[in-house]
């Protein structure tokens, strides 16, 4: 079948990657509207084709939404206009409330499925996809019984074969959990990223000194605002909150030392410990 | 040459690995008050011999103190009291300014070496050391000119034999720099990890859904109690005031996406993706 990814950057390239080895993938076609992106894609062997939005949407049996969310909240009703019984639009975005919202009651709404697999880098673009990327990861699949049976299957078959496991729920479930185990992640790390350079001007220590710890708790600030800007404005409902717990989190922490409390900083360390034993 | 290490964990426990395989390291003997890891790090090769301190402090050209740091600043005194002028004692401890005033002015301070191999993991224990831990790290040496010279050419040595780089400053300097590059990052991930815990209480989300980004920025939450309330409650001059810029970005963030402020989100994240120039 003619695979048609719209968006060639990390998600979309690496979808093209892994998915090109499928006995069932005749042909890929990608749309990239950043021109640098799109030829990228094409000199990598991301996609076989590069094309306009028309023509993806009439020759592609399943289409991959790879864009940043406001892109996918924007385009998605005006794909849904377009597509036919026999085709299969599906979202690959960080939050699903709003996106699931801008095609409710749509007449064609049974061709789309809503996903989002929970995968990634800090980097961006088609250079930055990867073969593989997806194996093992969780892909979360939010109200189903919107969607076609035979969307659904699709769906399936298409992350079966790059290594997702599934998980189901309702899309408001969805965007409250990404808050907190995806997107709070994200705004901790902008933020010490943040002090750390306003507080080392001198661009001295941190070059020098910094160690793998460093490293591993700012990685996510080297993500780019244009896909995070609009995680955050459209699950901003859900991120506030999740912020706020942290804070106060932070807040514990810092009485505890100003008070000079062994016994206090000891207990938020051991329950903050806790985290071994829910990732393994 | 007989080395002698003071606490058989992580650090402690990786400098044996790697020193074990230098010409000039004749035996490695080994002290650790917690009788389990004592024998385990025997068990594990780590050691030759499990000494008593008095028996470590008599036979150890150069001692290598790597337990936590309220320990090293209880300890150093009296194993100066003890050392001679032939031997050389070297702390491994993540705080610097409060182990050098624990001997200022001690006859014997110049037979010590103020040392922070920035170098480590979230785990702890003799299983937790490594070979090649320390390889491209950075060591940080303070107040040198407090040390004999044939005491730092021996630190020279040791660190220069596990493939650590060489940075040199004062003890205060070192603590300023730990407190952001460092301990701040402790701080941010115990509190992420208390936040998730709080709100995940079912403890459904996190081993089921969170990818590699939260994985990443909640690694550090691991590190135990006993290495990481000393540091604090040490360093607490300089860490509550890194925890306070940090929360001042944290509230920029939330007040940026609290009055739904595409442009003030995005340039908070462009300016701490400017990280990535700093962290090659």
């Amino acid at each position: 079948m003619v695979i048609g990814i719209i968006g060639l950057g990390l998600i979309g390239g690496s979808f093209a990657k892994d998915l090109r080895g499928e006995p069932w993938t005749d042909r890929i076609i990608g749309v990239d509207n950043n021109s640098d992106h799109a030829k990228r894609a094409r000199e990598l062997g991301l996609v076989d084709e590069l094309v306009e939005l028309p023509q993806l949407m009439s020759e592609a049996e399943v289409i991959l939404l790879a864009i940043p969310v406001d892109g996918i909240v924007a385009l998605l009703p005006s794909l849904l206009d377009r597509v036919s019984e026999k085709q299969t639009v599906i979202d690959l975005g960080s939050t699903k409330r709003a996106v699931v919202e801008a095609v409710r009651g749509h007449a064609r709404r049974s061709r789309y499925v809503a996903a989002h697999p929970m995968a990634g880098t800090e980097n961006s673009g088609p250079d930055a996809a990867l073969s593989g990327l997806f194996k093992g990861k969780v892909v979360l699949l939010c109200n189903l019984e919107d969607s076609a049976p035979d969307a659904c299957r699709m769906a399936l078959q298409i992350f079966h074969s790059v290594g997702l496991r599934f998980e189901f729920m309702p899309a408001e479930q969805h965007d409250r959990h990404a808050a907190y185990v995806s997107h709070l992640s994200h705004v901790v790390s902008y933020a010490l990223s943040l002090a750390v350079q306003t507080e080392e001007k001198a661009g001295y220590a941190v070059p020098r000194l910094a160690g793998g710890g460093f490293a591993s708790t700012v990685r996510l600030a080297k993500s780019q605002p244009e896909m995070w800007v609009p995680i955050f404005l459209l699950n901003a409902d859900e991120v506030l909150p999740a912020i706020d717990s942290f804070l106060m989190e932070m807040h514990r922490f810092r009485d505890a030392l100003a008070a000079q409390d062994p016994a206090g900083i000891r207990n938020l360390i051991a329950t903050a410990n806790q985290i071994r034993e829910l990732l393994k």
